[in-house]
C-alpha cells in the first residue's frame, strides 16, 4: 500500500488548459475563484485527503460496515474521525451556493476535490455523493421552506444525504417501483414500503439522515409517469428544526458486497411500525422522474469521476511498484544485472496504457463539470443552452467510459504488481474490488449507452452532437500548424473522428425508425466516442504544452510528457475507434438470431 | 448460485469438428478412446462435476484454506469428500498413461474433464492441476524408479503434487532463485531455502504432498544455467514405498488472496529444522529449466483452460439470470408490460460477445491439447513436428488470451446481473474473483507474449507460423464455397489474417535487431494472434455446421447457431485485430520517452 500523492500539478494544468478555467473565472458568479484561489484551496483540500482520508481506507475495507440488532449500522471507528474533520473543515460546501452555506466555487473545482476525495476513500466518498444528489435535488425541486431547513446543514454534510429508487423489481425500470405513499389533510404523506441498494442508508457518522424517496400515490398514472418524491428526514424535525422524534425509517439488513465495504448497502424499510414513514413532497405530484434526473445526473458524472480516481490511485501505486521491484534483466542492461520492471517493454506498455487513460479521462470528467458550470451561470443565453447540450451529451459517456475505464486501470494496475497483486495485502485488489461497482449503480453503462444513442442523439435532430464532432475536426488545423511532433495525433484524432462520424451518421439514420438497431450497437458507440472525446481532449493538452514548451512556460518535463502522453493515446489506443465501428453499426439481427435456448 | 451443467454438446461438436478427433482416435495409442466412448465418459465426468464438485465452491470461496498454529492447512469438509470420491471414480488418471495407471486417454479428452472441473470448482481443481505438473516433470525426467515409487499414486491423485519456482526475488525471474541444495554421499541432496506462492503446498486431502522443486548446487553457474529440480516429498518413503518420517518442509503462512480462497498459497520453508530438507534430483544437475518447461507447458494450457472454464460457467449464469429477470418494456413488447431482460439488445449484445469468446476459445484450447496429442503420439515424425511446433505456439496464445478472456467474460457476466451481480451472494463476484489470478500466475501474460515475439516466431526463421498464418488465409476457398450465409465470416476473417500477416512481417523484421521493439508490441501482438485464431476456429465450427445442415446431420437449431456465433465474433470483435496493429507494430520509443519520474 502506499501513500496517496495528488495530483495537483495535473489538476491545475487541466483546470487551466482544458476546461478553459479563465472562463469560469471571469463570470460574476466566481470571481473570487481565480486559478490561483483555487490551486491553493485544492493543495489543502489534497493535504487533508492524504492525510486524514486515504488512512481509512484499508479500514473500511476489512472492518467494513456492520448492522446491529437494533438495525443501527456502525462504521469503522477511523470513518467517524475523519468525517468529522471532513466536515469541520468544509469540504463538503465548496462548491455549493453561498446562500446555503456553501463556498460558490465553480463545479470543476468541486470535482476536483471530490477526485481527490475519492482517491482517498472511495467507499467513505459516497456519503457525500450521495448528500450532493439529495441536496440538488431539495436545491431544484424543493420549498424555500424545505431548502431552509435541510440545506445548510447538508452542504456542511453535518446531515447526509441517500437517494432511494430501487426496489427489488424496480432496479434499471425505476417506472415499476411500487413504494406507496398517502396524503394526509396536514400536507405530508406516508410512505410505506420497502427500497434496497441504499447508500449509506444507515450509519453512525451524522446525527441525522435525509432520504429522498420515490413512490406512487393511490391515483398515480402507471410507469414513470406516476412518481413522486418525497423528503423522509430519519428524525422528524422539530418547531425549531432540529430532529426530534425517529421516523418510521428503518434498515433492515446490508450486503455483503464484493467490493466498497466501508459504505454500508442497506434494504430500508418504510413504514413498518404502522402507518407509513413521515414524508414531505418534493416538487409536484407524479413529476418525481424529474426530480431524479436532477439527482443522478451529478451523480453520474460524479459515479464516471470514481473511474479517474480510483484509476489514478491505482496508476500512480502500479508506477512506484514498478520502479522499485527488480526483476528480469531488461534489454540492454548489462549482464548479470536484474532490472527494475518499469526497465521492461511490456511493463512501460501497461504504464503509458495507464497514464494516457487517466489523464484523458480527467479532461473529460473536468469538461463535463465545467460545461455544467457554464450552463448554469453564463450570462449569454446561448453560451448557457450550449453548454447544457454538452453537459447532456459528456454526461453517458463520463459515467460509462470513465467507469468501464477505472476497471480496466485497476486490473492492468494488479498485472503490473504479478503475483504481488493479487494478495489482498498490496492493497490494488481493492481498488479492482471496490471499482467494479461504477459500471452499474447510477444507471448501468448500458442504460448510459441508450441514453446516448436516443435521447442525447436525438438534441436538435442530432446537431447537437455533429456540431461537437465539427469542433473536434477543427482541431486538425492547429495540430497541423504544431508540426511534427504532433502529427501522429492529428492522424489518430482525424481518422478517430471521421469513424465516429460515420458511426453517428448511421445512428441518425437507423435510430429513428428501428430503435433495436441503434441500441444493439449503443455500448460500443459509446466507447468510440468517449475514445474520441479523451483523445480530442489530449490533443487539446498537447497543443498546450507545445505552446507552453514555445513560450517556455511551466516544467518542460511536465510539458513534454504531456505531448508523448497524448501521442501514445493516438497511436495505441485511439485506432480502437475504428475497430468498434462495425459492431456500433452492425445493427441488431445477430443480436436476435438466436432463442434463448439456443444461446 | 445457478447449478451447473455440462455442456456436453458443444465439447462434443469442438472435439469432433475443431480437433479433428478422428485423426486422434485413428491412432494406435488411441484405437479404444473413439469419440462414443470420450462421450459417454464425459457425460459421466459431467455429471460427477455438476454433483459432486460443484457444490462445493461457495464452501471453498467462504471457508477457505486456515492455517493452523501447527503449520497443517485445514480446507472445508465438503473438499475432502470430494476429493475423495474424485481419486476412487479415477478422475483425475483418464488422460495419463496406462504404464503408471493412467486410462490413456488423449489429452484433449483429458482438458474436457478439466473445462468441468474447472468450471465446477477452480479452487478445487488447482490441486489436480498442480499435480499434472509435477507428474509431466517425473514422466519426462524423473528416473524409472522414481517414476515407480510416485507416479501410480500420483495419477490417481492419491498423492497430490507441488510446483516450488518462486520466491520473494524471483518471480517471472526464476533464474534469480536462492534456495540451496548439498550433495549427500547416498545421492540424496539436502535442501535449504523458503518458496513462495505454492498452490496447495499444505492441505489435508491427501497423505502424501510430493514437491518439485528448484534449488542451486553450490558450484552451479549462475541464472537459469545453473538451476536443479528436485523432488522433496512431504513424508519420506520407507522401504515399501510408503510414506514414513516426515521431512523438513513446513508451511509457515499461507496467503489472504482476492479470489481462489479454496485453494491454499503456501509460503514453504525447506530445511528449517536443520541441515535441509531431503529432495532427490530429478533429471541432470543444472538443467531444472528445461525440466520447469515441461510442468509448466501444460499448466500453461490448463490455465489458459481455466479463462474458459470460468468464462463457461460465468456466461451459463448470466444467460439464465437474463431469461428470468424482467426489467423494462424491450422495443415492441406491449405497452405496459415488464420484459425480460435477454429481449434488450444491448444485454443480448454482452450476451452473444461472451458466447462467442467462450466458444472462440474452448476451439482454441481443444486444438492446443489435441495439437499436443498429434505430436507425442503420431507415428509420422512430420506430423509430430508440426504438432510439437502449433502447440508450442498454440500455447502462450492459450494462456494469456484465454485468461483475459476470461477476466472479461466474468466481468460482463456480472454487469448482466446489475447490482445483484456485485452481491457476494449471487456468485458472479466469486468468477470475477477467482479467474483474476489467471493472467498473473504459471508466467504472466506479459511474459507469455514475450515468449510468444520470441521463442515461437523465431521458430524456422518465422516459417512455423507464417504457415499456420497461410492455413488460415486458405480457409477463404472453402468459405467463399459455403455462399453468402458465411461471406460476413470470410470478410471479417480475411481482414483479421491480412492485418495478423502484415504486423507479424513487422515483428520478424524488426525482433532480431531490436527486441524492444518486438516486446512493446508483444501483447497487442498476442492479442491479435488470439483473436485470429478463435475467429479462424468459430470459421471452421461454422463451415462444419453448415455441411451438417446440408447433410441434415444433427441438431439443426444447434448448427445453425454455431454459424450466427461465428458471424457475430467475425463482424463485432474482429475488427479488433487490425485495431491493435498499431500498437503491436509502433515500436518502443515512445514507451521509453518518459523518465520514471515523467510518469
Amino acid at each position: 500500500m502506499t501513500d496517496y500523492r495528488p495530483p495537483l500539478d495535473d489538476i491545475r494544468f487541466v483546470l487551466d488548459e482544458v476546461t478553459d478555467y479563465g472562463r469560469l473565472a471571469g463570470l460574476d458568479t466566481f470571481s473570487h475563484a481565480d486559478l490561483d484561489t483555487v490551486s491553493g484551496v485544492l493543495e489543502e483540500a489534497g493535504r487533508f485527503m492524504a492525510e486524514v482520508v486515504a488512512p481509512t481506507n484499508v479500514d473500511g475495507d476489512r472492518q467494513g460496515a456492520t448492522r446491529n440488532d437494533d438495525g443501527t449500522v456502525g462504521l469503522p471507528a477511523s470513518f467517524a474521525d475523519a468525517y468529522g474533520r471532513y466536515v469541520e473543515a468544509g469540504w463538503g460546501a465548496v462548491a455549493f451556493p453561498p446562500s446555503y452555506g456553501g463556498g460558490g466555487f465553480p463545479w470543476a473545482v468541486g470535482i476536483a476535490l471530490q477526485e481527490m476525495l475519492t482517491s482517498a476513500n472511495m467507499a467513505f466518498s459516497l456519503c457525500p455523493l450521495l448528500t450532493q444528489g439529495a441536496i440538488d435535488a431539495l436545491l431544484h425541486h424543493g420549498t424555500e421552506a424545505q431548502r431552509e431547513l435541510y440545506l445548510p446543514r447538508m452542504t456542511t454534510g453535518e446531515w447526509s444525504g441517500t437517494m432511494n429508487l430501487t426496489e427489488p423489481e424496480a432496479g434499471s425500470d425505476v417506472g415499476a417501483l411500487t413504494t406507496r405513499a398517502e396524503r394526509r389533510d396536514d400536507g405530508s404523506y406516508r410512505i410505506t414500503g420497502q427500497k434496497i441498494y441504499i447508500t449509506f442508508g444507515e450509519h453512525d457518522l451524522t446525527p441525522q439522515i435525509v432520504h429522498l424517496v420515490l413512490a406512487r400515490l393511490p391515483d398515480a398514472p402507471p410507469g414513470t409517469r406516476g412518481i413522486s418524491l418525497f423528503v423522509v428526514p430519519k428524525f422528524l424535525l422539530d418547531e425549531d428544526g432540529e430532529p426530534g422524534e425517529r421516523n418510521d425509517v428503518t434498515c433492515v439488513s446490508i450486503e455483503h458486497k464484493l467490493g466498497i465495504h466501508g459504505s454500508p448497502t442497506c434494504v430500508l424499510s418504510f413504514g413498518d411500525g404502522g402507518e407509513g414513514a413521515v414524508g414531505y413532497l418534493v416538487g409536484e405530484e407524479n413529476q418525481g422522474m424529474r426530480c431524479m434526473f436532477t439527482m443522478m445526473n451529478n451523480a453520474r458524472l460524479s459515479v464516471g469521476l470514481s473511474g479517474l480516481a480510483i484509476g489514478e490511485r491505482a496508476f500512480r501505486q502500479a508506477a512506484e511498484f514498478a520502479q522499485e521491484r527488480q526483476q528480469g534483466r531488461a534489454v540492454g542492461a548489462p549482464a548479470g544485472t536484474s532490472s527494475p520492471i518499469i526497465d521492461h517493454a511490456d511493463v512501460r506498455r501497461m504504464l503509458m496504457t495507464m497514464k494516457a487513460q487517466v489523464e484523458g479521462l480527467r479532461c473529460l470528467i473536468y469538461a463535463n463539470a465545467a460545461a455544467i458550470d457554464l450552463a448554469a451561470n453564463h450570462p449569454d443565453p446561448a453560451v448557457r443552452e450550449r453548454n447544457d447540450e454538452l453537459a447532456a451529451i459528456y454526461t453517458p459517456v463520463s459515467k460509462a467510459f470513465g467507469t468501464d475505464l477505472g476497471v480496466e486501470v485497476a486490473s492492468t494496475a494488479m498485472q503490473v504488481h504479478g503475483g504481488m497483486g493479487y494478495v489482498e495485502e498490496t492493497g490494488v485488489a481493492q481498488y479492482y474490488r471496490d471499482i467494479r461497482i461504477a459500471p452499474i449503480y447510477e444507471g448501468t453503462n448500458g442504460i448510459q449507452a441508450a441514453d446516448l444513442v436516443g435521447r442525447k442523439l436525438a438534441l436538435r435532430g442530432g446537431a447537437a452532437v455533429k456540431e461537437l464532432l465539427a469542433e473536434i475536426a477543427g482541431l486538425d488545423t492547429d495540430l497541423a500548424a504544431a508540426g511534427d511532433d504532433l502529427a501522429a495525433i492529428r492522424a489518430g484524432l482525424a481518422d478517430a473522428v471521421e469513424a465516429l462520424g460515420s458511426a453517428t451518421d448511421w445512428m441518425l439514420a437507423h435510430g429513428a425508425e428501428d430503435p433495436n438497431a441503434a441500441l444493439a450497437g449503443s455500448a460500443p458507440y459509446l466507447r468510440m466516442f468517449g475514445l474520441t472525446l479523451c483523445g480530442s481532449m489530449l490533443a487539446r493538452s498537447a497543443l498546450a504544452a507545445s505552446k507552453r514548451l514555445g513560450d517556455g512556460r511551466g516544467d518542460a518535463s511536465f510539458n513534454r510528457a504531456k505531448i508523448v502522453t497524448a501521442r501514445f493515446h493516438a497511436t495505441r489506443l485511439l485506432p480502437e475507434v475504428r475497430a468498434l465501428a462495425s459492431a456500433a453499426t452492425s445493427g441488431a439481427s445477430d443480436l436476435f438470431a438466436l432463442t434463448p435456448e439456443q444461446l
